[in-house]
């Protein structure tokens, strides 16, 4: 629910409003417009609650309305629910864990595979990620593995021993690729794709929903919404990056909106992905530590045996090595911010 | 082919160069790079013509090497072919006709359809646009008619007496509705979606790709090349406004870019589309004028018997009436730019 | 004046309202914001006039509330005055002409200056532009010819036998600039420099002033309003470009946002600067062609007889023999839109 | 120096290179441009040492040259200088220490700067920070106390007790500024006024440069250059937002780039500004938390003892009561990252 202070209305009477809210126990958060102020009430409000509450709210000095959450994103919306947990295996996301998704952009051969996913489940990481399907900018670049892709995680599940996240580019794959990943990812370029988000809807596995380009904030909840209101509560959203006119890192990681979209916004979980975000290998350990300090649930990071050899994003891509030295780092600053590794 | 100068290179060398390029009856357009002077040589070169040249101009003073086109777009780049032209029905694209295709944002009923279709006939468009489904932000918009509009434009596809061009979402759809329509449109959200591009690339009726919100040039260009490396040539590309910090229009109309893409860097139809380029009515008739004196092939117009009804984009409509003032404006202001309406 | 409708109301309570505000004689521009429509009355309104409109409009259905002009420019605004006409020797901006200011981005020496300015004449230009002191990105770039040039200006004033549009960047020197230029102009980098806009408020010279790279059309108006609430209601406002994500161009020349801010935000002058706004010579010519079918009162174009020995801008200058051409064919294609080169 | 690898250099070759800088005992880093890979070596580089190794590498499988740092910003560049540390008083910036600088927007009255002061230094505040003059963005908007301000703060600085940051808008107030001020702050309209820029480089004061709405970070650099050119090398720059699509957040806090600018570009301290880059009260700690993770030098964050008082920016200001609890809260994690408050 949502106080709208009249154009004009003194800090005073804000400051009245702000602490009735808080009287009754509710989180509050201030929204200030170019005409008006406006005051979120954070946190559920019974439905028989509601009524009173907008009555009450209705006649104090400098409300001009009190509605309820607008609709284009009613589900995704903080008031709608307390925070989200998604179970995966027996990782947790959305409660006290940063929990870290590792793993190479593309497949290319078991070999690869295998070494990957030991490598950053030996250094701690809680998930594999991996790319079968690869949409790409242009037609002559890898376009990954596709079906034989399917066979060889399929043939290698047990194995690998995590689990494993992976992207998903056509809503009739759906049913195929829930059948070996254990959640589907669906990445920038089909952020947008109505089609694609209705269907993973109506499917069983978590999704990872990645921020377009250039999606504001709000479309990415209506995006979400797409996939909550088939059905699929379980949606985790990554921030990855936006396009801006800076090109001295590839995208522009935007901890500041993704900050607002955990505060603020939505009750899902919110991860990061610094490979995506800066393009650049050396700025991902400082990348990751900001995520930490600023209370992300997760990351989604680019980890290769060889970068040097790898078929797309070597250059992102942190060694073994690299990353092990990362998460050592990591589970020394966790602590502090009360979260687990 | 393009020419790279030394970084540094005098002007005087690189004039010089033009000037032989020029004198060997190509046309030149000069690219400034942070580091290098580019001089592309525009129009087609004999294969067997290639090596002599390349040999040529490597020797002359302050060039660094000369390369064929660069691969991401080879079939797509103007260096490759002469104009494209594409013709459905008896209109023809990418000649001296600025061809306008009017017409509602979202198929509604049978009688809107005909109404908008007769209208827009009368006042002299080309072909009609229409969309049957429709991909919104959020999942509680509008999604457009689907399978029943299909059956609504096959039944008065007769009577209708134009070419149809509707957006196609997903790539099991191009098949059932190439069979209705005449050109398939591709949205700003789905301009990066592969799948869909490669879909379309394998079909037989004409495409219009749209620039996505924030693609480059460079990507709409390597979208292009997915649709023509799969064997279909007759791809149009549509300006449609891009997402900038510029909130005053919905979208930034990037006439400039458009008019690079249609000048130096491709050989196919280009066409601009001010209703989403601009997002406000009373800015279309001018934003067309301009097009017209841009050089540019068409326009993509949205036009409803009854904008205050409209189920979407409605406030970027115009009326029949409005349309048909624009269309006898554009009538007399396009032979100056040697266009035909 | 302007009327927000309620959100939520009625196309045809919209429409009414639109031919009820027509029928009093005045031009309506619709603005639809994501809450509500607003229709704002253009031209002037007798203040007498005022208090009975409010009265009447605020009654009817579907209206929320009518307010006069929003406060941060009301001496820019479209609402306060007909259109602007500025009076420079005998040329006249802001009526039925073109008037195209051309030269070179710097001034080099007095050689250079005359010829450029003989060449510009001879080929119709109405104004010459030349800077003398050059604001550049970084200390070691040619910062112009600053006091020297000003003697340069000084002495050839009479020979020269244009009026002289030159960049100023300093408030104190508004003075001293204004005995030997006819109109000032403020670059892109100082368009919000508060001091120097307050400055060439108090002076008597006409200003060119220029849009910010990332500024919206409302911070323009309101850096305009700077000027005028100083007293200079002589400002000529000029669209040269933004940045943008995209860099196929240098900038990206927001002519739909130009055309916004001329037919709905301003009675002041609007002028179009291709040199800076595409940087790339070869898409000035049809860039300046789309702002004489904009509708647009002139242009900002650099012309130097040697591009490829100038100090700065060479890459998007054109020659005097390119810029001859250009002239003719604008002498051939401006009357068609009732306007005079 | 840098080390540009050939077009197409293979991945072990880069590594080769690397490994050799490394071996030498430099700081290497990687930046991958669309053509090239290019090793940048960190650290100085004695001039008589600097032919040798340009020589040896160059000679190096898949070197295509080497070059010693790009022009443009010769003294600012990381490889020009080891890390700048600034001394105000007893603060000293760019070493382990991240300091932070507090203070309300505008100074309103003697009283409110008393108050402000004395709760920010209560609290553990390194710095004022307090507004004399305001740049705003018209003409109707508080524009600060200006000479009266000076006078305040001049008669209280001994009462204070704490180094006072505050912005300077003219050239010729540099002199007076800075014998009340310890810190010459430049604001993002004025970042690339470079008669501004060039005059706080002839003064005695430290100077923080904020980077403008809509600068790259190399512009940036650029605008900094003008400093040290002049002769002063006590610069510190400061991310603030830049303005992006998004209008969630009143800006688009930077992070990742200022990480770029700190670890690869400059040996200038670099602070955050989270209250310009957010825009959000709610927002700020989570973002300071962010800053500090980031290891960058400080903070500049806006406090005022009645935020629902304050002429400007009160909707992003702190009370003293919520900057009391961040600061406790900095105390306690910034030593996991090797800093001290």
């Amino acid at each position: 629910m949502v106080i709208i202070m009249r154009s004009g209305a003194s800090e005073s009477h804000i400051s009245t409003v702000r602490k009735e809210v808080e009287a009754r126990g509710f989180e509050v958060v201030e929204n200030r417009g170019k005409e008006n102020v406006v005051v979120a009430i954070i946190g559920i409000i019974d439905t028989n609650q509601r009524q009173p509450l907008i009555d009450h709210f209705s006649q104090m000095d400098g409300v001009e309305r009190v509605t309820p959450i607008t609709k284009p994103y009613k589900l995704t919306a903080k008031a709608a629910k307390i925070q989200t947990k998604i179970h995966v295996g027996d990782v947790e996301i959305g409660n006290g864990r940063f929990v870290v998704i590792a793993g190479p952009c593309a497949l290319e051969s078991p070999e690869q595979l295998m070494s990957a996913a030991a490598g950053v489940k030996a250094a701690g990481a809680a998930m594999l990620r991996v790319g079968i399907y690869k949409p790409r900018t242009g037609p002559y670049a890898f376009q990954g593995m596709e079906e034989e892709g399917i066979e060889i995680v399929h043939g290698l599940k047990g194995e690998i021993g995590l689990p494993i996240v992976s992207e998903i580019t056509r809503p009739q794959m759906v049913e195929k690729m829930s059948e070996v990943v254990d959640i589907l990812q669906i990445g920038a370029r089909n952020a947008q794709n109505s089609d694609l988000l209705k269907e993973v809807g109506r499917g069983v596995r978590p999704v990872v929903l990645k921020r377009g380009l250039s999606m504001t904030l709000d479309e990415l909840m209506q995006s979400a919404e797409y996939i909550l209101s088939e059905g699929n509560p379980n949606v985790i959203l990554c921030e990855r990056g936006i396009r801006t006119f800076e090109t001295a890192t590839r995208n522009t990681l935007d901890l500041g909106g993704a900050a607002y979209l955990k505060t603020v916004m939505t009750h899902l979980p919110v991860i990061i992905d610094p490979s995506h975000g800066t393009g650049i290998r050396e700025l991902i350990a400082i990348s990751t530590k900001m995520a930490v300090a600023g209370g992300f649930d997760g990351l989604l990071v680019e980890v290769h045996p060889k970068p040097w050899e790898a078929l797309c994003d070597g250059p992102q891509s942190l060694t073994i090595e690299k990353f092990g030295k990362l998460m050592s780092e990591l589970k020394r600053i966790a602590p502090v911010f009360d979260k687990a590794i």
